[in-house]
């Protein structure tokens, strides 16, 4: 769908690959340029077995990759030269003067830049840092557990790299309308207290609650792992009314439940009662969990509307007939199955097939010839490789 | 920077909710229409002293409210020609023929439509049994803790939101330039797999690695939390190796470090060595943080490249001076502190504050009126409220 859409990214780890990512996903040309021999990230695990980062190939799917020598001023005048021509820069990398909006706006006056950061005042913070500010590692994990448990997927990094997909958009939306370029500042904390706002969280917080810490139970609902006879943990989740009453018919119990709701004054057709006796009603429910293997769940659930899903390891992710996934020839480390873009733009016919990273410097020479430059000089003269 | 694009969104919990939210805090116009009485999420907590729900105005904010009836046939049609006028529609809700790509663009062949739903296959899903299917609840928390441990932030979700909000805004890049409207689909499950993949979870797997459970230690790198004198947690980052000699300068440990790696025969300004010896390297650390107070630490701390965070609960976020931030009179809740979008467009005199979510049916009369509709007269009828 972004097909003429052109971006530099100047980029590292994983929000700003992300968001470059994400649009070269949709049709959009993304050239990530990197220093000679590679950003920090091109080591970061995991690791193939033969030593390349599955999190650089991973991130930088479908990316055309130049590498300049950042250190020399014909270097930087080659980056300047090829964010001026695509006219939208997404970076990471900060101290560098000639990176910045300011810097490139000279050269392009209606540049769109969008800057990820770590805080709003220009200090750095990284995902795991953020996270650990942002008070959700104090009230994951087990109810009698106290020390906070970190996260594991970077899910900041993800959000921002997301809102870094969004701005470019937005902003190429408005310049193609004004003529008008941007100057976008993503703070990667930000994106992070804004989620926690969304959510309710800040104002939960303002409001004088106090969250608990409540293990696998879902907060205001009633959802909980159980174990089964198999030694199977599911996720059951009753997220409404209609749920409720399928889990406790399903399981026998809705009699007893009544007779529960009766005993207690609760109204179980309500999110809140359904939270405040949550631990009453799942001691209700695992002795059926306990009873039964996986088939036999399974079987039971079909044409129900509880929601539930068996808790996997990576190597257990059931990815058959999935359409998104496809196989990629991947430089470096081989024969892999990987994601196109989740956005299924509906004809199956042309859904976008995920295609591989590029080797580190693959496309120098192209991008920079294209440009006018001479690749073969630059490169004789170190300043390009 | 979205003035003039208009979103007819009919949705309910977070992500669909979440993704037209982004846009309205961009300039859209987002016309939010729920069944008479609310949807399913309009209770959902966390709720404020009054009962409202805080998740329901965080994730609305800035929209208008339209309520119809649902059921019948004129409400139906009253929705159906708002999404025509309007052109673009987001929506998680299922099992709706007349809220489908298929009905409403044979009203409106150039509509964008896209739809949220749990899995390709059109089966349901919600984040917390993506979770559970994704492989991330058994490798969180503590390295000898047997059971899963869900998230509290309902990342998928999230990211789930942002893609919407990016696929809407490439769909309607195209439009602009051929006409063509689009028809998306976006499953929550897809959402998740394409982030594990990104990432490269799923290509370790498919290669034979088994991510281990590591407690709150960073895979791959050094970070961890540590305990100070004053029972302070705080995160620590090294990411790079620079970061590392920081972290071994300041803890006056750069000799035993060296040390240590002479006898480990390990390379500790390589990620794999410091990730390896993890351990050893964090025990090391442990007496420097443990005989330190936070105001100590944060003094050392300042002027070096170590990344490094306090764990805080929600009510102890430092929230002073940040932009992003604003008050906000939230009816049926009272005044608040809110987020505008993370996405900071520079000028800051035109950074667009906060708004508050509308009460329900808010605009009822207003959109309708300027549809044409004779609002007066549908709500005598019922037909809206």
């Amino acid at each position: 769908m972004l097909e003429g859409l052109r971006i530099v990214e100047i980029s590292s780890f994983v929000a700003a690959p992300l968001g470059g990512m994400t649009l070269a996903q949709l049709g959009a040309e993304v050239v990530r340029v990197d220093p000679v021999g590679g950003a920090a990230d091109l080591g970061r695990w995991p690791l193939a077995p033969s030593g390349a980062s599955l999190l650089w190939t991973g991130m930088n799917k479908g990316k055309k990759s130049v590498t300049v020598d950042f250190r020399s001023p014909e270097g930087r005048e080659v980056v300047t030269r090829l964010a001026a021509d695509a006219g939208i820069v997404l970076t990471n990398a900060v101290g560098r003067d000639w990176l910045t909006h300011e810097a490139l706006s000279a050269v392009r006056p209606d540049l769109i830049h969008l800057q990820i950061e770590g805080r709003h005042d220009g200090t750095p913070a990284v995902d795991y840092t953020v996270n650990a500010e942002l008070g959700f590692p104090l009230v994951t994990g087990p109810a009698d557990h106290a020390a906070p448990v970190n996260h594991v997927l970077p899910a900041w990094d993800v959000a921002c790299g997301l809102y870094a997909a969004v701005g470019l958009l937005a902003a190429e939306r408005r310049r193609s309308r004004t003529g008008e370029g941007a100057r976008i500042r993503l703070p990667l904390h930000d994106v992070a207290l804004a989620t926690a706002g969304n959510l309710g969280f800040l104002a939960e917080a303002q409001l004088g609650g106090r969250r608990p810490r409540i293990g696998n139970h879902l907060y205001g609902g009633f959802a909980r792992d159980f174990t089964l006879a198999d030694d199977t943990r599911i996720m059951v989740v009753a997220l409404t009314g209609r749920h409720f009453a399928d889990l406790c018919r399903v399981t026998g119990h809705t009699g007893t439940v009544a007779e529960l709701a009766r005993l207690l004054n609760a109204d179980f057709a309500a999110d809140g009662d359904r939270y405040r006796h949550r631990e009453a009603l799942a001691a209700l429910f695992a002795p059926w969990f306990a009873g039964r293997a996986l088939p036999d769940v399974e079987r039971e659930f079909t044409g129900t509307s509880v929601l539930w899903a068996p808790y996997r390891r990576f190597h257990e992710i059931d990815l058959t007939g999935n359409p998104m996934l496809g196989e990629i020839d991947q430089p470096g480390v081989g024969r892999l199955r990987a994601p196109a873009s989740p956005l299924d733009t509906g004809d199956r016919a042309a859904r976008r097939a995920p295609v591989p990273a590029p080797r580190l410097g693959e496309h120098t020479d192209a991008v920079l010839t294209r440009l006018g430059l001479d690749a073969g000089s630059l490169r004789a003269k170190g300043v390009v490789a």
